[in-house]
């Protein structure tokens, strides 16, 4: 099946907002086999509505629509797909509820906008909204489906993979697609494709290898493509055990793993608790744990010691390291690490000191220089990276891969 | 003048690349009063090249390209506009000579790929390339301009900024445009349309206003279009001056401020520190204040603290507390405050303590419920919300509250 996307809203085209949704869909519809042939952004004109689905269709099995379905006067997409389809607005008694429920949950209360959000084009498929206000719809005229979605990422996203893609990965008729991704961490992309270089020349023709790099992981698509399923199972499956023999070091996580989810479940499978000591960091490494749910059952907290007196007197780091060594530094960041398990009372730590830049530099430790360490009750583990000059990647990297290093320590016990 | 802006890759196709050349491009373009009404990205093949051009015939005056300009075999945009324009490659002496310049720099050799680099379209304006091998091609015809840029964004930048940028505001017999984009915390879109109704109503013809939801704020974009520049901006600035009267409380920045930046350069005008004591937040709101560069001037660092044993033992939250009200309460959110604003010795301090999600609800505290505290010596100002279902959506909206709220307490005095 062919798909366009259509990204509907003015702040795309005034270049106020850069369009991350088209990007994220089209990489999910790749997956089930829907290959996106066209991204077309336009602004919230009924003209420009018609004409970029008109377009579409053309070129296109499936219409993605994004934007333009909020509660204000400047969002048109709903009553321009009425007029499209030629069919009226009917209240939808379930939608109501939803928002209903939505707003009761917000304290708030219901006003003319919001129940106006429930009268919904009588002739489509309606898609369920559990983390906002405005439904998705689902039309199909002439063999073509159209569907039209809120422009906010986390609704698009969550109507996307609770409902759109399952229905359509059933429908998608294409000859079929096995991919598999292996995540990889502490090599470069360009070092990595030098190792692999003999084992990609080897693989069979049915076979496609993309490499996506990540901030702080490297990500290494196999594509099979063919016709029979089990068939392109089976040669994936084959190509990722002699992958895992490769580079045993490197991989450390499949598919849609996080690592911030695998150090979880590795935690709870041991019965370990983890705490984390952050100076350069900043709380990163923290969120990155705590985003997922279910964390509290094995991390305790932590500490961001941003200035020395805290890292001293809260961490009970030595002063006379501080002073002989430095912040970023080894002794001092075994010592974050050793101070915020015992503080914490947890199984595991992991602490980190660096300069994330872009000022704080030295000759001695250039913007990027950092020193991760993790900890457990038999041990200390520490490292120096010298990462780049961008602040955000460098936190980035720096807590991807202090949680990878947990990871290892975890798996030698 | 109107333009189409055109991205050639199939990397943006399959969701490999986020196109963020298009938003600069487009943001550059307004701000010269050029009107940019599509975005399309489209695949490296000469059908698509050819079709995307011709329909943005009809749309606009200025076509601008980027991608596929390459040395290797994949990068097709030249050989195609070559094609397309009916003309024929010739050696350009000074763009070899560029090239030549380019490859001794990096201590490489020329090849066959750079010195095919060197040939260009007959009749064509060559837009040299400072900082990359593949010059920039400006097509003139009817009336109408086609731009070619290569899809690396430093060199697109570069050749926009040096060339292109100011030789089309010259060309530029637009109508002016005046943007202004206005904060809003606390409020949600339809509630806030409801406030604003009257004020939308009242607006000057010449101002269209657009409701743009990100997660924990809410943008209002004003735009003015018209003949003269000054006028317009004296209208917008006046209906700014209504705003900030209409609804004082909401608005907490303009055009693209972010909260941790505001409340960084207010703490520093100051003179004054922070501190944070996280639980439901899990560190992010540390993570956002330290992504500003610059924060350890005002940022000491702070406590996540998930277990109550952390609240108690480290933040001094009183047990009595913690047994009669729980952990998601008033009484323990302002004892975290004040527990870490001592213990790291600042003169402001942020606090949460909710339950996220998607687990750990109770019908007397529903997830999403969230306790916000910001303290400084004199004062604790401590709120209850009740916020969604969606875990990563109510961090979002738990700590972009919560800095809202200390923003608003260090402007009290």
């Amino acid at each position: 099946m062919k798909a366009e996307i259509i990204t509907i809203g003015d702040e795309i085209l005034i270049g106020q907002t850069v369009d991350t949704n088209s990007a994220w869909i089209a990489s999910e519809l790749n997956i089930i086999g829907v290959d996106v042939l066209r991204i077309t952004s336009i602004s919230d004109k009924k003209d420009e509505i018609f004409k970029a689905i008109d377009n579409a269709k053309h070129l296109a099995d499936i219409i993605l629509l994004t934007g333009g379905l909020g509660p204000t006067d400047d969002d048109i997409t709903k009553k321009t797909l009425v007029e499209y389809f030629k069919t009226e607005l009917i209240q939808n008694k379930e939608v109501l509820n939803n928002i209903e429920q939505f707003v009761i949950r917000r304290k708030s209360s219901m006003n003319e906008r919001n129940v106006q959000q429930a009268n919904v084009p009588k002739n489509c498929k309606i898609i369920n909204n559990s983390i906002g206000t405005a439904p998705g719809m689902w039309f199909e005229q002439e063999g073509r489906i159209v569907i039209s979605m809120p422009g906010v990422p986390f609704e698009m996203k969550e109507m996307m993979s609770s409902y759109i893609l399952p229905v359509l990965a059933k429908k998608s008729t294409n000859s079929s697609i096995v991919h598999k991704t292996i995540l990889t961490q502490g090599c470069s992309e360009s070092k990595l494709a030098e190792i692999l270089e003999n084992w990609e020349y080897n693989l069979p023709d049915v076979i496609s290898v993309a490499y996506l790099p990540t901030p702080g992981l490297i990500k290494l698509r196999l594509t099979a493509k063919g016709k029979t399923q089990n068939l392109l199972e089976k040669l994936i499956d084959e190509q990722i055990v002699t992958l895992e023999k490769v580079i045993p070091k490197l991989i450390c996580g499949y598919d849609s793993d996080k690592l911030e989810e695998l150090i979880g479940r590795l935690l709870i499978k041991h019965n370990k608790t983890l705490s984390v000591a952050e100076s350069c960091t900043g709380g990163k490494i923290a969120h990155l744990i705590t985003s997922i749910s279910g964390s509290s059952a094995y991390f305790a907290g932590g500490i961001i010691a941003y200035s020395n007196s805290i890292k001293e007197n809260i961490l009970s780091v030595s002063k006379s390291n501080l002073d002989n060594y430095g912040a970023v530094s080894k002794q001092v960041v075994e010592g974050m690490a050793e101070g915020v398990r015992k503080l914490y009372e947890t199984d595991f730590a992991i602490a980190t000191s660096g300069i994330a830049g872009p000022t704080g530099g030295t000759e001695d430790k250039p913007i990027g220089t950092t020193w991760i360490a993790v900890s457990n009750k038999s041990k200390v583990v520490s490292k120096k990276f010298i990462f780049g000059n961008h602040r955000g990647r460098n936190i980035n990297f720096a807590s991807l891969t202090a949680i990878n290093m947990l990871r290892k320590l975890i798996l030698e016990k």
